[in-house]
């Protein structure tokens, strides 16, 4: 088990790979977005009755991964397999939690994308009955293995952006 | 068990509450601060070998938790006890992963806090060996149950905020 | 919020509830069983790359709820409400991991139920591909809360029981 | 990433190796135990107030970790590099809950262990002030990795089986 000790090294390489001259313009915008339901369950709910909020970043996680599965055909684990891959970690995140969700609410979870170089935001919209309870924008940096083991960011790949704007 | 339907409610009188005229005044700034040590362990850390990224708002909040614990001589069931208090929901928050952190580590989080009138934020700073492996703030809302059983943002009791200042 | 300070009261009314005069005739058996899929995400699992075993503990408690839900029509949520029932405390649970699992893997929990008086038995199975991957036992006990906001033990009520046998 | 994905093939070598020819004789009885403190969080608990089950076995894993960890002198991290070691996933787990924890509890668990040949059984015992709040036995196998990736069962060495005698 290989365990990269330090990524900052990966962060800051990729600053400039999507701040661009005017910090906007190098961004690949995407049309495709995802949507699921997730239903919260007790075990998700404090002793308020409502969602403990660590339990959004756990669906949000799972809401990217799922995203990508939607735009490549294939689950986080065949990513690895198949792509030069070694994860997305998320370097930084902001939520705003509106509204809570207690145990039993079927929540809707719509995702959207769009790509720097090496990095990439995702926004997620957290919803009951199209009402918004949480909202969440993520940025992540696409990695890879390298032969040392180490952990380097890595330009996501060309045929993955394909795969978003289709 | 009743359970709070709307805090969007909760969010709108606050915003004034700490905005002050000119949006910083009017908070409370406070020395007292905590410390703390945590292991983190192997079912912390996804498959990459590294912390899960939503396991550190559990340690967050918790960290929030034992602050108001070291400030008040209290444990969060305690002050549900003792105090008008019906919790203290986070409504935002923002968080920065600099460097990952993995099973064996033993991080500690410094903690420290700055009161509105009903809301406050927290900054929480997590390193090992002294160096920064996260930074996140959150903006929580104190809350009361009324008669009716509804939860309601209320000021900060001015008894809570004189232990945050010795 | 009142807490339950002690349950293990709740255990010993109980065991005579099920134990009958030979330990097993008392049970009702039930035909209902329920079926879901659960699909195992990269935050379930740990540094080995498999499922962290506490998670499947999270996969059953949600299974039962879900399992109630077929049978009565109603989310656990809406059983507080509808019925007398304070939760359904887990007191006992015995598993076997065979075979483990990954994020990724889209797996089928098959749920069945026996009950005693007051407490009653689900068994999970937890499969991919038709093949076992873990096996899980749990024994719990209806609870409804008296007047006093005691937690106490209570016979499970019999339009419940009713909407097991159909 | 090696992902393990059958280890049905580790029960079976290792049911001979603590069986013995009576089935008890070959385990090796330790001396050595464990005893450590966990504070029982807000967000372990569930909308009754009280700890969420799965969290127990969350801190039962890593009360397996601290036993070899006061054992060996090293944390589970270092024994992934120090030893023929690949993990000591979990095969078999009882529990039994007498009294519930909640947010505030500062409980003790203990720990004790005796080995089979390449299994070996822990025994832990939660209590609060002296109270046993939940007891756990759990069944695991000591894995290695083969040069082909394979996860299988290994014997577990007699250094460290040395460590737990003394």
């Amino acid at each position: 088990m290989q365990i990269p000790l330090h990524w900052i090294s990966l962060l800051r390489p990729c600053v400039p790979a999507y701040a661009g001259t005017n910090g906007i313009e190098r961004y690949v915008m995407t049309t495709l977005t995802n949507s699921r339901t997730v239903r919260i369950e007790w075990g998700d709910c404090d002793p308020a009755g409502i969602i403990f909020y660590p339990r959004y970043f756990e669906i949000f996680d799972a809401s990217t991964a799922a995203l990508f599965e939607r735009a490549l055909g294939m689950t986080k684990f065949e990513m690895f397999k198949a792509l030069p891959f070694a994860g997305f970690p998320l370097v930084r995140t902001r939520a705003k939690f509106l509204k809570p969700t207690r145990f039993g609410d079927d929540v809707t979870v719509d995702s959207s994308i769009k790509f720097g170089r090496s990095s990439f935001e995702v926004e997620h919209r957290l919803s009951l009955n199209g009402e918004t309870c949480a909202e969440c924008s993520e940025t992540r940096v696409w990695v890879v293995r390298g032969a040392d083991g180490e952990i380097t960011s890595h330009p996501v790949p060309e045929d993955v952006l394909a795969k978003f704007q289709t």
